[in-house]
């Protein structure tokens, strides 16, 4: 398994998506949201993905050089179309525009529709951290997981995200599915040959089952904590897919349709006495006694900022797999693998569309 | 176990705090609210309550005739001190700015501190509902709740409530704690000298336990759906808690702190339009395939309205003991519970403080 440098990784990313047409910033953008995603540990949405867009590209689901449309606007609130570009790009916008809001009126919403994959949803409400805001989003997906009590394939995995700035410490980052495993996960699991725990998907026929192929043969991923698990997932079915345009349940436009805010700490608090108190709320809960002594309590975002902090340091571990088809990609497109940067001569790029 | 109607009881707890000094709006705003909780079925902040409110009163941690107070404003935005009145009042005030700023701005969020008990969560949203907007709510409670890994009472039982309005169907009404189970429902168990399901709770030394009692002898609830219940909870402490100024994990001022949302269905889509989805969402989810034949799908708050709709025409069962304890009260301040609305002969009202 090759273990790579973030900044390799974008490299090849950034030339794969060039050399398809995309623009300078979206080749970027898409490329540093993937490769943060391996670095925070979240490879299920890193540069496993870029297969997935570069299929999008060549086949116009994904649009490229086209930029986010405001389709309305009141106050604080702002509905963009994303117009099937990249949904990084249209997650990023949605976003900066929440943030502009938050500045004039205190908080700013944003919805979206006509979108691609956003990519992991935790990193939008980051952006929002890093302005000394309060971020928040909720995005609705295709139909993979079923109702409580139900067996078909209804809600998305429908990820809710919250990030709240803190001075020394890193920002507290909730960031989940409304169900009980990615997608990914059971990918890989099958991959490996492994069973997964009880309670995480049922077949086809509504039984519980702990092998993860049954997921691919038409069964389902359960929501996670049962009833209120559920109830995220449906407001976020309401909110995020259908007050956005974006569709519910099986009936969705795009990939995702997605809803974000940002709220602006000054309306309640002062920026630099709400970040001290955060700081002792995480230092506190991690004091706190432990049920078992050798275990840790940990504040949401810490898993993934420590895997952050040790990918920066040791690399990102690709899986085999994964790599030779980015390394497929990349030879098909004359990219050079050594220097990836490089100029690649006698190469066509794609027109835009 | 007397079955009363919700009228004669929201007249029976109307006296009482009226007799102990409150104004007619007061006794009428916080006993339709703990009436409502008992028709909905949530008997654990229903009229369970007036004890602890008597209490409160009687020791002025509830202040009477305060009006809430507006601290802060910025757009969008309102920070509100509920002045240690009734939290009730506090909270339907703060739902009220918050539609109102959402008609101006497109949403409103209002913060809440020095705040009473705000009661069932549940109740504001749902005013944002039956203005035709959305309504979201989340609020920091004193300290039961244990850290994922932890076994100290650290966390507030933090609920966080969205209500969707529908058009021909009742609105989506996600309404839950973000522990496994309501203290309420310990006591209750306690009470008739049952167990509990493994998972609701750890006792004081951490260990895992089914029975009730070892959480009043210094025991935790857990966290619901594991660490991200767990993160769930810990962001409504920075934002219900710290960014309100309420307070966090142990320190808490007053009894809630909390921040509501109200969202104008008109920034994204129309009311009509999306209501006719709602109702959609709801009867599509209804229909789906079930895991168990002779079990029902529902949507969020469908358990609550079927024990509305059955407690309006039948009652509202109150167990012995709580019937008890408010009569007694009620003959304390001479009111008759045959005619609970008669004027009482020679009896002094508590001035106001």
């Amino acid at each position: 398994m090759p273990v790579l440098q973030a900044e390799y990784l974008k490299s090849v990313s950034e030339q794969i998506f060039l050399r398809l047409g995309a623009s300078e910033d979206e080749s970027r953008v898409v490329s540093e949201h993937l490769v943060n995603s391996n670095l925070f540990g979240v490879d299920s949405h890193g540069v496993i993905r870029i297969m997935e867009y570069v299929k999008g590209i060549r086949e116009s689901t994904i649009r490229l050089r086209v930029q986010p449309k405001t389709l309305k606007e009141l106050g604080c609130t702002v509905m963009i179309s994303g117009e099937f570009g990249f949904g990084q790009i249209t997650g990023m916008r949605a976003m900066r525009i929440a943030i502009e809001k938050a500045k004039e009126f205190g908080a700013g919403i944003v919805g979206v529709r006509n979108c691609n994959h956003l990519g992991r949803i935790g990193e939008y409400p980051m952006i929002a951290a890093q302005s000394d805001m309060i971020g928040a989003a909720i995005a609705k997906g295709p139909a993979i997981v079923a109702p409580y009590g139900g067996k078909s394939r209804m809600l998305g995995a429908n990820p809710i995200s919250f990030a709240i700035p803190a001075n020394k410490e890193k920002p507290i980052l909730v960031d989940f599915s409304t169900c009980t495993a990615a997608e990914g996960k059971l990918r890989v699991r099958r991959a490996k040959g492994e069973k997964i725990p009880a309670g995480w998907i049922i077949d086809k026929d509504g039984r519980s089952s702990t092998d993860p192929s049954d997921f691919y043969k038409g069964g389902s991923i359960l929501p996670f904590g049962e009833h209120k698990g559920y109830a995220l997932s449906v407001m976020i079915e309401a909110l995020g897919g259908l007050l956005t345009g974006a569709g519910s349940l099986t009936k969705i436009v795009g990939v995702n349709g997605a809803l974000m805010l940002a709220l602006n700490i000054e309306s309640f608090s002062t920026i630099s006495e709400f970040k001290s108190e955060v700081d002792e709320l995480i230092r506190e809960l991690r004091a706190s006694p432990r049920a078992k002594e050798n275990d840790e309590i940990l504040v949401p975002g810490e898993v993934e900022s420590r895997e952050y902090d040790k990918r920066i340091r040791q690399g990102i571990p690709i899986d085999d797999p994964t790599w030779l088809e980015i390394a497929g990609i990349a030879a098909d497109l004359k990219i050079d693998l050594k220097d990836p940067g490089a100029k690649a001569q006698g190469v066509r790029s794609v027109p835009a569309s």
